[in-house]
């Protein structure tokens, strides 16, 4: 795709050196943009500057919190879009601390639009919410317009966001466009921990020769999408006029089951093991069965076909990180 | 109604100073319960020791904010049931301000939720939403399946909140009734400003014989609903077992235009005029149109039928300010 539109664009990524938000960067500058990155740089969450160490002299990187007014005004002031990715991104830490989900997550964004209201409300918003959003679902796959009973404040956050972005569209004509992002895996996410990116994870465990914990026999089918389909999207999104005031799911469509993942995995590192054990109690009710995306309003927006299959998918992601472990296992955001 | 389970029950009233939580109050001393109200008493609000007069050395009154975790922990460990009726009330207001529109109707909320998760799973919770979580809708009456379009942060806020409690009921367990009330008006409501409860404003123009402003011709049609009836049916539903994780309208279901209750108001009070003048500008976008409940639902849950007409209504309502507007002007929370 061509994308005249980007060249010279003044684009703005917040969460920029996190795994989406840097494989954006990085399209970006291909295209022709001026990007700047902002990025708090929170100790535990993805960011790490070796994701951008291919554009890291064509990006400027501003170390600016979503939850700032003061150094996020000009920088919303300068821009002429923005993928709004910045975020806490952890499911389970939602659950132990949803006051600090909920500033990140909801009052950050909360922040922004204030401030876009304020200083600049042309420009054009990119929200990045999650299939999380759904909760249980009563059958796949799952449209937008299915009931959202949302299981953590990670999820009742990500849907508060999403509707605010559709509230300052529809009262203020602030062009938005939000995104459900199924299960996002690839090159440049976080490997440190097992909280978010279950994909990265294992392959730091495969790598490792260690054991891949599964619980329960692994059924559960998930819909796991490739970093460079969601930056694919998210770009294409980005210029794309009729899609504002609307809601995506962002996924491959397709369905993978948790074994069949680690067995992926285990398979193209060629080391590790996977071992089965029962689910812990506390993880029953939070657990959301099956998932797979209706993608068709997606693909139809957007001219847009996911690429790699999943095999491939993870191969290119098992050798991203047989080459740069190092880097993942002791990067820094600044 | 007998509703023998409130004898002796320790019942928490959040906002209990307001027209609303006062009522609910008066109601639960006369069936016998131990009634404790928390108020943050903030200025602008409807909070009015005035409006307990009836009760006042029957209840205890704790001004403590459903914000502050270390003040409300005890009060929430010490009950059985809480009407969590504290809130930003403004539409306006919360446009102006949204950041003190989230933190008392969504982080406050979050709040009182973790508290009970921690203390007290076993309480049960009843939250008041708003009608203008609709927005704008496709046709009355309106069902609570219909799609929530917010037009403020007021109602962004009250949705996510709706949610927080939903996600606590469905995750955790806890007993939670979420209402969405539509124009609750009568005796107890602030007529400082205009800036909500319109028919106490207008009651209040009238009685001191001056214009009463009706933007166009005053044809919107609105849900209004008695406070005596909004308090029967939160009291009825805080015993009510079979309503928890539901969420119900609670209105008239009858439709009233805004020049009708106009005309209401001033012919109860034999003085005033109307005033007809164009729309401001600025109010076009977050007009919300035509609005009737559909209490269907309600109806059938709690075996429950609007009292009142809403001539009836009225006539209460100018009674009482004429015998005490004085209490209303000059109020103190305090």
């Amino acid at each position: 795709m061509e994308m005249k539109e980007y060249s010279g664009k003044k684009v703005l990524i917040t969460g920029g050196l996190g795994m989406i938000g840097s494989r954006v960067a990085e399209k970006l500058v291909a295209l022709g943009s001026i990007v700047t990155i902002a990025d708090a740089g929170i100790s535990g969450y993805g960011a790490n500057l070796f994701n951008i160490r291919n554009v890291r002299d064509e990006v400027k990187v501003e170390y600016s919190d979503i939850r700032d007014k003061e150094s996020m005004t000009p920088l919303v002031k300068d821009s002429e879009l923005i993928f709004n990715l910045a975020g806490q991104v952890s499911h389970n830490d939602s659950i132990s601390d949803p006051f600090f989900d909920t500033e990140l997550n909801y009052l950050g964004h909360m922040n922004i639009l204030e401030i876009v209201k304020e200083v600049n409300p042309e420009i054009k918003l990119i929200h990045s919410g999650s299939r999380m959003q759904y909760g249980r679902v009563d059958s796949i796959p799952v449209s937008e317009d299915q009931p959202l009973r949302p299981l953590s404040p990670y999820a009742l956050n990500k849907t508060a966001a999403e509707n605010l972005y559709l509230f300052y569209h529809r009262v203020y004509g602030i062009p938005a466009v939000c995104f459900r992002i199924t299960n996002p895996y690839g090159p440049g996410g976080q490997v440190k921990h097992h909280k978010y990116s279950m994909i990265n994870w294992f392959t730091r465990l495969a790598l490792e020769d260690k054991d891949i914990t599964i619980y329960g026999d692994g059924s559960q089918v998930r819909d796991y999408i490739f970093i460079d389909d969601v930056a694919d999207v998210l770009v294409r999104s980005g210029i794309n006029t009729g899609s504002d005031g609307e809601v995506f799911n962002l996924g491959s469509g397709k369905g993978i089951s948790f074994k069949e993942m680690a067995e992926t995995i285990v398979a193209a590192a060629g080391t590790g093991s996977i071992v089965h054990v029962p689910w812990p109690e506390n993880y029953v009710n939070i657990e959301t069965g099956d998932f797979v995306a209706d993608i068709t309003k997606l693909k139809k927006a957007f001219s847009w076909e996911p690429g790699l299959s999943f095999r491939e998918g993870i191969a290119l992601t098992i050798r991203h990180y047989q080459d740069h472990m190092e880097n993942y296992l002791h990067g820094k955001a600044k």
